[in-house]
């Protein structure tokens, strides 16, 4: 299976998220990306259809927006 | 593993939402809940802190609200 790919930014409701998908679907199937660490994947978040965050992105390109932490606006800051 | 829960009411974002959660954490460890057909379960989601569908129970109790496809009220009709 491809990996999924969740992005977060560190904010206390995506640290939860985290955790629990990382529990539901496997730690070695989801590539975690911290958005406020690594900017400079933003454009390829937001390119995908991320419009907040935490959001999980499934094998076939399916974004599942997961409660919410933050607007990509925000992640930008 | 005790089982998840995935709550929604057979909108197109709760099906597009089940066929990824399926897909994800599959579908022997999930309990697909429509509550547009079981309304009977309507009060059961919202003790459980349900705000819209469809959302995801993991199997320690938190909520994962997916996406938006519509509010309680809007399931309550």
């Amino acid at each position: 299976m491809t990996k999924s790919v969740f992005y977060h930014a560190g904010c206390p409701v995506c640290i939860s998220a985290e955790h629990d998908i990382i529990s539901l679907i496997g730690e070695k199937n989801v590539e975690i990306v911290h958005l406020g660490e690594q900017k400079i994947r933003i454009g390829e978040a937001e390119a995908i259809g991320v419009k907040s965050v935490p959001a999980l992105i499934t094998p076939n390109g399916n974004v599942l927006h997961i409660n919410f932490g933050a607007s990509m606006a925000d992640v930008k800051g």
